[in-house]
């Protein structure tokens, strides 16, 4: 299956997660694994070899996870507060209304790694930021950023471009 | 790296997430590429090809993904309350103290089909059994069970047995 064939999955649910939103499911794509398969293998391409593979905290596990097979490499969680059991990092970005934590391992990344981070969705970058953050202070770098779905209205590339200008940003659906 | 090498990258973190429990930290194990790969491919010897593979939220994603991957097969999310966008079939549990809620989309499991289960942890069963009800309402069916750890003293194991006795549970760790 090609990768236009694998995104046609997704589909569109109307009111999700309230009145108004039009939130598109990636459930489809999962579930069919010549789909999954093809997304996985089109993430790969950005991946170097002896890296690490970082994923957000829930769906961003499901392709980091992926690709971290694929790529024979580690993967490093970084998850909501409180749910890593070692010492970590605690990162606090804004939400549209209050704040949000995500946390590393202050051990997870060895070697002074490049770290390639995925997420499913970029928004306003706020969640990759604080996932860049995190990964430079457990002393890795983010050389590439992946995200499956990209939402242009809300300018998180943008935003990243400016903080981040050395890291790039690939999504594989931009609407 | 073989099996053994890798499950020794897992590491007793006393006290987590309350006083007196010594949690199995997995983490240093999915950072390691030998050591995550060598237990997907530990796995995959339970997989069937052309199944489906599916895990629990949040860390089962992470063996799920990776197994999905490794097979070439779909991936089913098993979630949360309230985290799946489109109509779903809803299963509560028991915990220590009151319940909790498991959800799988409706249409999740296409053409009735068989699906490899997989959690990080067997504790109590319960939210495995919980996953098993899910599967089985959505159309399919779970033809294996697989653990990353089992906590024997808990006997989810003989609780499984007893309600699912065609069903084989395998755990890469038993203590």
């Amino acid at each position: 299956m090609n990768i236009d064939e694998a995104v046609s999955l997704i589909r569109a649910i109307p009111d999700y997660p309230k009145p108004g939103i039009l939130f598109q499911d990636i459930t489809p794509l999962l579930g069919n694994g010549e789909a999954f398969t093809a997304v996985t293998d089109h993430f790969a391409q950005f991946a170097r070899a002896s890296t690490s593979i970082a994923g957000i905290e829930a769906r961003g596990f499901i392709f980091a996870s992926a690709l971290a097979n694929s790529m024979k490499t580690g993967f490093v969680p970084i998850r909501k507060a409180g749910k890593l059991p070692h010492a970590v990092f605690s990162q606090s970005y804004g939400l549209e209304y209050g704040t949000d934590i995500l946390e590393i391992h202050v051990d997870a990344i060895p070697f002074a790694g490049e770290v390639l981070l995925i997420d499913d969705v970029l928004a306003t970058g706020g969640t990759l930021d604080a996932a860049i953050q995190l990964v430079n202070r457990a002393g890795g770098s983010v050389y590439q950023i992946l995200a499956l779905l990209e939402i242009q209205a809300l300018e998180g590339r943008a935003r990243l471009a400016v903080k981040y200008p050395q890291i790039p940003v690939h999504s594989l659906v931009v609407s």
